[in-house]
């Protein structure tokens, strides 16, 4: 199998095109009408404050991982670990960084050309945004296999001329190294996603609150001095934030695989198949970005459709290229390892389907949440969060179906670690299509932005019509971005429960991992319990960020006179400061628990324990994050749909019902719920990480 | 160890004395005074509701016992279970129901003689109330002990004279049998908990949403329709429901703990210390209800400490008497026997002053969901989730110690089936006081109850205000109720799993419990999703059944003429009816789900991922029965607040707030969230006793 040498190669090759089309397009966006000098210094407010924002948030992360990093090292030293974990972790929390910076740059230099596009057509105003939200994906997918690149091909290197640890051979002593970037691209996740999604709730609902609900100006008002910092939220948050948080799914769920490939007996092939399906998911997605077209003033369900068209595209190109990619490096007698990424890609468009049937105001569900505003904000509370909890058979069915399928197509029932290494890779057919799935993600804050621009800017209604249009359909695939995360944190737990055996294993302790332990079992419900501890700490710390930011809101509209009658400016930028300070101030408890917790159990319960805490918190978070992202999609398309006019439409006493889901939905579907999967994950690598160091000092032997 | 023998007696002695005690109670309250005609007419007209609701019921249930007698029969005649089974998994249901119905027809004959108590003090008021919920804990303890003798003495007169079957000894024949009894009262208990859960809220949605939102008529105001139905609604779910919910939760698990004490290889002696120390909690709990009184006028937290005082005084007794129990029966060597129970029985008392801080409005937690009202209803909504989120952690934590603890002192460390019994025996301690803990939850609704009495019968506002804090009260010792059955219910978790395990073990077939078994960790993955999917559809059942309430209150106030001027009198029956007709029909399909759902997974997925199932529906379950019934208490007890005149008072804005929060509550606390312990054990019960049946038929084995 000489081929899989050169195949290899394929990884970097599939790094320079992403990026490299990532530049392209950027550039062609670059050279778009900005709009009038209006839109154009409203665009630039929103720039420097998620600028001034994601400045402080690296400062206050990189003091973090300094931190960690020489954690790290003295553990390293004490031979807990080897000696380039550090190092691989900052890299990983560079990367993520430097994913989450770029997409979040090119989103607000969109917005404007957005809103200016959409002025000429609504196709126009799609073409813009999404191709902003393609850098993002591509930016995403080419720095995660840039990273996976440098460093496989260094330690190849590396090893070539140094002796590989005793017990091992050199492709373990690779894959369990790079297993532990995970840590570093996880960390800077949760911070993003926590932190960002903290700012974005809390300038969303303090604006609403103060300007919508008591000053009674409409949304987008340039008179609200919040305004701008809910602008500036929707990129630190929904852009930056998820970018980061998808970059940590999508490296780890190639080094889960890649390390167990390694343990089935694979050898390098066992690491060529993830890391090529990635490259190949680059073009395919590339590919799949041409066929996101629409026609004029069309439908949700069209635009929707349009959307769906291009990822369907790559997903089938895909599909068709690993059979070849199988085929050609692990051999015809593993050909049912092809079967199991089918199955994760499968799963994956089915979650997509399912995700859009339970948020689209084109269906029943989220159109029942609307009619139970007839009833008052109770029956809609209620109706959202019933909607929400239906919404979880169908992914958790679908996953439990994708996990078995692929255990036993790849031959689990004959071989154990061939059966993990498919359920492994089906997560990272799942993650394939990254590029294109996060492109339909990441424009949704764009097409708002530009809705935000043209309201302040005072463009024609239209154009706003146009921008609301394409932002509805946001909801939808920004929940389906969500529910591709969580998705493939489910697939992956398996992958990462084993490589938790297989580390402590190495350090001379075998697991007692049956469900009679009672150690581990106390673990699982302690597992359990994290994932609604977690989002009720970042709900709560939404509320108090956000009442922060109504207090100055308030202030602005008392003392600055004149304001209200536009003759005078809010002090945007005091209000950015606000945010910033409250969001990097509350993401600092969570995420410190999400790090501590399993090293605490561990000591405290056991590492059985601790395996049971991953288990458990992945049980639970699978679960209640699809519901809190489903529960806020449909309450926001709910509303979306009686602003459309139906029910009584804007200003109905059904209105204002929707509108209370609608905020209630908002730390829901954007703080708490899609900090979930980063939780889980984070909190196994934590564990892995600290194996040896656990094992060695725990109560419990 | 021949005085087991007569120590073994003291169970159905303890049932008698229970039982006994019960009778003399209940003949005292008949003595009482029933107030003015027009209160016996109200009282008069809810217990007819009630009978009428009850009569249809039991009537549906019978058609559904009758069906599932006669699978279990043939189940058995196919050797798949011992005969005896069909026949206790009847006498299960048959108590049950009938501690439901004595509950209930004690609860609503004392609604009036409540409010005419409270015309005179506080304390009578409270004694007239507590009186009736301790006939009501009382006769749920002595009904099951009752069932526990009758089959332990039956099956022991049998064996002595009919062979025992092979390959086991009489007393393991006695509790292999005993332990499917729980299927009976486990079905029965789910369809009072959820056909009377649908039916108490919607009826008090329905009556809410049209009375005192549309109409603008204050709470039980008698010109409303679904006054009555409100009231009756009290008893059917909130008495009945929960009498025969936590009836389960008292047998299964004394009926787990023999069976493991057995398989522990403790003899009649592993018998005989639950079944006794459930005599001895009776006894303390009657001794405790002397401790409980009242100085008049007292705050919410002095009355709180009233009734802890009964409680702590009962557990003190148990937690005395139990030493000198175990050290008689088992022996000096094994007293660590009676540590699990005291932790047990710690936990129990930690869960319930941590319930009490949450959802208290002496406390921070529900004070602080009441300040939310001040910036709307969505942040009362998000305030009150986060609390309810939060509160997850104690007792998540407190059970796990509990696990921990009753494991290793009961010296589960040299002999794993001991510390098995340890676990499941603090589960036996955490319940032994159930005769007060009941008493004290079930006396809430009768409080409730006198206050509709005293504003229909229209008394003097000083009453209404003394029943309205003894209701309030009400809210915090029901969330306390109901987590004590699901911290019970995850306590006896490791006995069912490891029941589980024996009774398909007994078949042949070691099961491979590993979270590294595939089909284990999807069946994991289903039992997180069950009880969101569980509480989705009984939520939803509440919003269409209040639906046909609204239509209904609404048709009456517009075609009976002079009903607002209170010139013509509603027709209250009617309401009753559909409520009932309503809550029959919705809990068909959750209670169906509930039963089919471990055998189909078994069928499917394999034994293993049935043994997942219950596990995985333990660990998510528990947390979200936690939370549910915290959030629904804090809001209610919010709501309460801001009536005092807090935040602005009846009538502001924020009570406005208050309301919906309230409103939303109501299924979470009294439809869903309680539904999901006997969800959890029903499962476990339907799992054990169909494990020969899908282990033959299983595509897994």
């Amino acid at each position: 199998m000489a081929q899989t040498e050169w195949l290899l190669l394929l990884a970097p090759v599939g790094s320079i095109i992403a990026l490299g089309f990532a530049a392209y397009l950027a550039f062609s966006i670059f050279k778009m009408d900005e709009g009038s000098d209006k839109m154009k210094e409203i665009a630039e407010a929103v720039r420097i404050g998620a600028r001034a924002y994601l400045k402080r948030q690296y400062l206050g992360v990189s003091i973090f991982f300094a931190v960690v990093f020489v954690i790290l090292l003295v553990l390293a030293l004490m031979k807990h670990l080897v000696i380039f974990v550090p190092f691989a972790f900052l890299t990983g929390g560079f990367f993520s960084g430097l994913s989450g910076f770029i997409g979040m740059t090119i989103a607000t230099k969109s917005s404007n050309r957005t809103a200016a596009a959409a002025m000429k057509s609504l196709n126009s105003g799609l073409r813009v945004a999404f191709s902003s939200g393609a850098v993002m994906g591509l930016t995403v997918v080419g720095l995660g296999l840039l990273d996976l690149s440098i460093w496989y091909y260094f330690l190849d290197w590396f090893y070539a001329s140094h002796p590989i640890p005793i017990g091992t051979d050199k492709i373990t002593a690779i894959t369990s190294t790079m297993l532990c970037f995970g840590m570093g691209a996880s960390c800077q996740a949760l911070f993003a996603r926590v932190g960002g999604g903290i700012f974005t709730k809390a300038a969303d609902v303090g604006a609403d609150l103060v300007g919508k609900v008591e000053a009674g100006i409409p949304e987008d008002d340039p008179r609200n001095p919040a305004v701008i910092a809910d602008n500036v939220g929707d990129n630190v948050g929904d852009v930056a934030g998820m970018g980061a948080d998808l970059y940590e799914s999508y490296v780890g769920s190639i080094v889960a695989t890649s390390a167990l490939g390694v343990a089935a007996g694979l050898g390098v092939p066992g690491v060529t198949v993830p890391l090529v399906m990635a490259a190949v998911g680059v073009v395919s997605s590339i590919i799949g970005t041409f066929f996101v077209q629409s026609k004029e003033e069309a439908a949700q369900s069209v635009l929707l459709a349009a959307l769906r068209k291009g990822v369907l595209a790559s997903s089938l190109l895909v599909a068709v290229i690993s059979y070849f990619l199988v085929r050609a490096t692990l051999g015809i007698e593993h050909i049912g390892i092809y079967w199991a990424v089918i199955s994760g890609l499968v799963a994956g468009v089915i979650i997509g389907l399912c995700t859009e049937y339970y948020t689209s105001s084109g269906f029943k569900p989220a159109r029942f949440v609307a009619e139970q505003s007839l009833t008052g904000p109770a029956t809609v509370i209620i109706g959202g969060i019933a909607v929400g909890m239906m919404s979880t058979a169908i992914p958790v069915i679908v996953v439990g179906v994708a996990i078995l399928a692929s255990y036993f197509l790849a031959g689990g029932a004959a071989n154990f670690n061939l059966g993990l290494y498919g359920v492994a890779i089906s997560a990272v057919g799942m993650l394939s299509t990254l590029g294109i799935t996060l492109a339909t993600d990441a424009y949704g804050p764009v097409a708002d932005n530009a809705g935000g621009n043209a309201q302040m800017a005072g463009l024609d209604p239209e154009v706003r019509k146009r921008t609301d249009a394409l932002d509805a359909l946001g909801n939808t695939t920004a929940a389906t971005g969500k529910g591709f995360a969580i998705g493939s944190a489910a697939l992956t737990a398996l992958a990462l429960i084993a490589a938790y055996r297989d580390q402590v294993a190495l350090y001379g302790k075998e697991l007692d991992l049956s469900l009679m332990n009672p150690n581990l079992l106390v673990g699982l419900f302690l597992g359990g319990m994290l994932p609604f501890l977690f989002g009720s700490m970042t709900m709560r710390a939404v509320g108090r960020a956000a009442g922060k930011i109504v207090v100055e809101v308030r202030r602005q509209f008392k003392e600055i006179h004149g304001l209200m009658e536009g003759k005078a400016k809010p002090d945007y930028a005091h209000c950015v400061n606000i945010a910033t300070a409250a969001a990097q101030k509350e993401m600092v408890i969570p995420s410190l628990m999400a790090i501590i917790t399993p090293i605490l159990v561990g000591l405290l319960v056991g590492v059985e324990a601790a395996a049971g805490l991953l288990t458990g918190a992945t049980v639970s978070g699978f679960v209640l994050a699809v519901m809190m992202a489903n529960s806020g999609g449909a309450w926001d398309n709910a509303k979306k749909y009686v602003e459309e006019g139906h029910l009584g439409g804007k200003g109905s006493l059904a209105h204002k019902a929707a509108v209370v889901g609608d905020t209630v939905g908002d730390p829901f579907k954007d703080t708490s719920g899609p900090s979930l999967n980063i939780l889980i994950k984070l909190m196994s690598m934590v564990s892995i990480v600290f194996a040896s160091f656990v094992l060695s000092y725990s109560l419990f032997k």
